[in-house]
């Protein structure tokens, strides 16, 4: 009468070995945090769908990877460190013990990469396809938190590694771009969260790079009630992509998961000294400006209306 | 260039109004949470897939509803109070305005009856069913959460409410049940979680009925390592539930939202004043006793493996 059905051993098998402190090895209702004495919680969620967000195909490991990370995501861009995460699953009825087990093992070796654990969540079955949901919490010292908001005229816009590779690599695994070594296709299939710098008290405002850079500086622009002017041949490129010759795709396209940061310039010296700690290329590629919301951008006019895209 | 597409607007609309203090009106990656000071924070997530969880027709204000209710169970089971809550919302592209609309308003009715807010989420399209998944953070005084564990032999089991009509309900609409005036599609469309009665220091292990009363009365028994014996005939009933003549249903279905808890025989009076005070019901239906994690049940004799349900 007490056996437990698959739900349970499932969750027992897969997910408890994720399970951190306050999780209470996912046997209660919820989990218990202590909260970081004297520190703010930053909490974001994220949703991933298979055949919107990631491909059916995609090896489940990376698919697991690929939603930590582009909640870890979030939390770098406000400059948070990770602490834990809670995560939904449905899944068809028919997905095999081994999904579960290569799901589990990516978000394991995210888990020790990053340092947090799982606190809880919850399986389901669906009669559609995959549907993740992650919600992650981090820790900030009070009002140190980095907004959108808060990017002043004369402010320098940066940006993290290289753009484009995301919306890019999604071209590639299409077989619509070159992609000799894998490379776009990796950053497609798994973002590189920039966690290792820590941009708080040094950018005055910060995004992470989903829905295209010109989109998501139109965010920090409408946020801080100011235009941008970035010069498109500043704007860092991997090699493929460069090889890609397609640099509207790169301004615009989603998935990149890289820091665009807005940095007064008296602070500029003290990114490029983190940014030397943490082995995360950073580069300017414009500034900030008074005036509308506008994003303009040297040497490059878009079709109207191709600004950036969303994943509704 | 900066015009923002649906998915922003669409937040703007519906969600934007529900936002609280430290979801930053939802305009940043992330929300930002000052943990009230000395408590400890409690937090569980929930999905609800259309299909599985609730019915495709079903009003959307009462799937927003449900999906809050869910998860305020937990929190009510765990002793705690509710603080805030995180959601993503997978909708068909085709879903109409009108559905976000009575969907927020279902979400705002019971923010404002349970004193929650929202603290953030996501908004995507997805080929399949209506995915929906939230994420619920509380507090409670530290190391006073209930826990599964923590029963001992000799403490009385007590349940809220009654216990079946959600399970009957289901069947309700399909039409396999009477139900004049609607009373068991109504607990199953809304449940009616117990956040008023606050069982901390009072019980010594609670669990929220959702996969049905025997099975989750196993899950105490299971982390406290002993047995439980109740009688069928104390199991509180509504009329429509007695009248529909199904014991094993009432007693194995799930989505009852209702509190199984376990009471120090010291404590019952605590219980009854509390309930009292709550306009909760509460009827004790059986004890705890040292033994196998096992549960017997007088008057009732279940076929083999009818213990319960899951959502998987």
């Amino acid at each position: 009468m007490t056996e437990a059905p698959a739900e349970f051993s499932l969750i027992a098998r897969h997910f408890r070995p994720l399970a951190g402190p306050g999780a209470l090895e996912l046997l209660d209702d919820a989990a218990v945090l202590t909260p970081p004495p004297g520190r703010e919680l930053v909490l974001a969620a994220d949703a991933m769908v298979a055949g919107v967000h990631f491909l059916a195909e995609d090896p489940p490991d990376l698919v697991g990877r690929k939603l930590l990370r582009v909640n870890l995501s979030d939390l770098a861009a406000m400059g948070a460190a990770p602490l834990g995460y809670l995560l939904t699953v449905s899944v068809p009825r028919a997905t095999e013990d081994a999904w579960f087990a290569a799901f589990a093992a990516g978000l394991a070796h995210d888990q020790a990469e990053f340092g947090l654990s799982l606190l809880g969540g919850d399986t389901t079955s669906t009669p559609g396809p995959i549907s993740l949901s992650l919600t992650i919490v981090g820790h900030v010292a009070p009002g140190r938190a980095v907004r959108r908001a808060g990017a002043k005229p004369g402010d320098g816009i940066w940006v993290t590694g290289t753009i484009g590779d995301g919306a890019l690599g999604l071209r590639a695994i299409r077989g619509e771009v070159a992609d000799p070594d894998g490379h776009l296709a990796g950053r497609y299939r798994l973002p590189r969260p920039r966690n290792t710098l820590a941009i708080g008290g040094i950018a005055s405002a910060a995004i992470d790079v989903s829905d295209g850079l010109i989109q998501d500086l139109g965010h920090l622009c409408r946020a801080g009630h100011l235009g941008a002017e970035i010069d498109s041949a500043l704007v860092p490129l991997s090699t493929p992509a460069r090889a890609a010759n397609d640099l509207p795709a790169c301004l615009t396209g989603g998935d990149d998961y890289e820091l665009l940061m807005a940095v007064p310039p008296d602070r500029a010296g003290d990114l490029v000294a983190a940014a030397q700690m943490a082995a995360v290329p950073v580069t300017r590629i414009g500034q900030f400006m008074a005036g509308p919301a506008d994003v303009h951008v040297i040497g490059l006019t878009l079709p109207a209306g191709r600004a950036g895209w969303s994943h509704f």
